[in-house]
């Protein structure tokens, strides 16, 4: 844990009651509902202000045998110590990995160092399916090199059982795949029951709808993290991306909004990491076929380079792909994969996006360059200028 | 070498001619006086359109004992051969480094590497005295930490040499050293003679005046890389900035304005980078003197920070340091040191400083966070919270 209550309460004065859950508001009489659990009491507080930040929660299929004690979801510590606890006792052979996002890649990679077999299943032909095709297959190369089967193009139907409750095997669409433990990890939805019954709008994502200052449609609500939506500056639309730094950066608005600031949170291009295997993943923006669908007129531009200057200890090729919009050349996303300089080097275009920068405003950026770091062309760069030729090209022939 | 003259031919029908030198131009016949070295016969060649890159060459001091065949200067892969050949043969046991900007801070570790006791002597009291004192100071302890021995705040005056002609001492102004071999790392000066003597201009730094073509003020006459100037967007001067990246852009549009095109390169905010035994340096923009003399209202405010979640393996302590105009926020320059990543890192910086962005806005960039890279928010954007504090406050109290 980051902080323990006491820690608020000595280093700023801020009670954190735990183990109490709110079970309903009433905006009216602007009060909520609280359930102290450790002595089931249930009573009504009095608020000037709420901020609802009440997170998501796993998502989970719902199939015959869903409910096996050996099916774990994976959002929270105590869902990690009960993973951990669980693998510490029963020394699984085989693991089931559901879903091929972050988390059940992330998990992939942990399952491998602690020597279990490990099966990830996929709805679709490649991992991270909403990433540009290229960089999923390099990221199902780095799967399949570190060892893990990978099994697309199926979905899960049932768990088979055995007598004490355990899942013993996985029933997908295409078969019949033994296992000694599942871990569901399909995406999480965002808790928003409690807001919704006391007449707060949602969004068309389902997840909490608010505004630039944090706020909710109910005079004095505020609501900030994994629950809420957030603004895309590329898209210009509410969309729901719950991920920890967007959390943090909409819980500052909204609380110094709540103390009575002034403070506004514009919105997000759309910037993510992740690290599995020896192989790091970033992106920033749109992909192409979001783009697309935005009503932009895009085009792409992929290369390889090397992460730093070829006879550098280390260095690695990574890809780029530059996503952009060919009738007046501006960036509208960038994705990269490597074993090396990349998770870093995707921020430089995100700052890109936030300012709306041209592919040939980018190729002629001034990067900080040094052998250890980088070729004297930035691969950024070298993308942009490639990318630069189509826009050019297509202006031509016009 | 990257490439060879026989590459040029094949790939891109580009005649390299080696060992001649240019030893005229004549701008009103358009014609260069050519000797070919190999041959020395001399010849005077017509041009349609003429591109200066004579580059630099190492300053060299003129001092008693100066031209002792142990003492050097690294430029280019000659100079390193030399240097390698020297120690290879003579095995020396003391190397004394005049100068503490890059060359002789790498020259340090590489001397360090062959277990060659360093001195490193400098005219100011830290190394690399044109970048921020704390940064200058994380320098020093790294070179200390590895064995350096630094010499602050002292000029060389003279060589001792014995009979063979070599190097036995450097007497200084402040005492005389024993020394088995010499490296002056004291910065480069800009070919620029030839050019002078045919009429073409030079700026106030001493550098070939050019523009955003890449012109000379003589009519088909381009000029890049080392021996000319550049443009600095967050200055707006005309400043002397020789390293390798720079010329390569300036080289791209040189050509293909010389070849009829028009490209254009709008200058630098000032970016570059090095390595130092374990530590990442890497600086854009101004510093806070100079970006004092050009008239800003400066402020700055340097953070310490993990360069990743501190529970990650290899999570280092960074020092970034912002410097900023406290009327309007806008960002000025940035330098960064640590030991794991910094350099990268800093090129975020470099794109809001050619966007002229405020602290305000790069407080709120949506960088991408993986707990293996950053940490939820990126030590940039705390520093440029802590920044915009100031800022606010200025405003206030007026």
């Amino acid at each position: 844990m980051v902080r323990t209550p006491q820690q608020f309460k000595e280093m700023q004065n801020i009670d954190v009651l735990t183990e109490h859950r709110i079970t309903k508001i009433d905006p009216e009489a602007k009060k909520i509902e609280v359930v102290n659990l450790s002595k089931s009491e249930t009573q009504w507080v009095s608020y000037d202000k709420l901020i609802i930040a009440t997170g998501a929660r796993s998502r989970r299929l719902n199939l015959p045998g869903s409910n096996a004690m050996n099916i774990f979801t994976l959002k929270d510590l105590q869902d990690g110590i009960r993973i951990k606890n669980y693998i510490d006792e029963k020394r699984p052979k085989r693991v089931s990995v559901l879903g091929g996002g972050f988390i059940g890649l992330e998990m992939c990679e942990a399952f491998r160092s602690r020597d279990i077999e490990t099966f990830l299943f996929c709805r679709r032909d490649l991992p991270v399916g909403n990433l540009e095709r290229e960089v999923s297959e390099r990221i199902l190369k780095e799967l399949q090199e570190s060892g893990i089967h990978f099994l697309p193009n199926q979905e899960p139907i049932a768990f088979h059982l055995n007598g004490q409750g355990e899942v013993t095997s996985v029933e997908t669409t295409k078969g019949e795949y033994p296992t000694d433990m599942v871990l569901m990890a399909i995406g999480v939805v965002p808790n928003v029951e409690i807001a919704q019954e006391a007449g707060i709008e949602l969004g068309k994502t389902g997840a909490i709808r608010t505004d630039f200052s944090q706020k909710t449609n109910l005079k004095d609500v505020y609501t900030a993290g994994d629950c809420c939506e957030v603004f895309n500056l590329i898209s210009q639309d509410w969309v729901y991306t719950p991920l920890g730094d967007i959390a943090n950066k909409q819980g500052r608005v909204a609380g110094e909004n709540a103390a009575g600031g002034k403070a506004t949170f514009h919105g997000v291009v759309g910037s993510a990491a992740f690290k599995v295997f020896e192989l790091e993943v970033a992106f920033t923006g749109l992909g192409f076929q979001v783009a697309k669908r935005y009503g932009f007129d895009v085009d792409s531009q992929m290369i390889e380079a090397e992460s730093k200057v070829g006879y550098m200890p280390g260095s690695k090729r990574m890809l780029i792909k530059l996503i952009f919009d060919r009738r007046n050349g501006r960036l509208l996303g960038a994705q990269m994969a490597g074993q090396e300089g990349v998770a870093r080097r995707i921020n430089a275009l995100a700052v890109a996006l936030h300012q709306k920068m041209t592919i040939d405003e980018i190729s002629k950026l001034d990067f900080a360059y040094a052998p250890p770091f980088s070729a004297p062309l930035d691969p950024i760069l070298i993308a942009a200028e490639q990318a630069g030729k189509k826009v050019h090209q297509g202006r031509t022939n016009k």
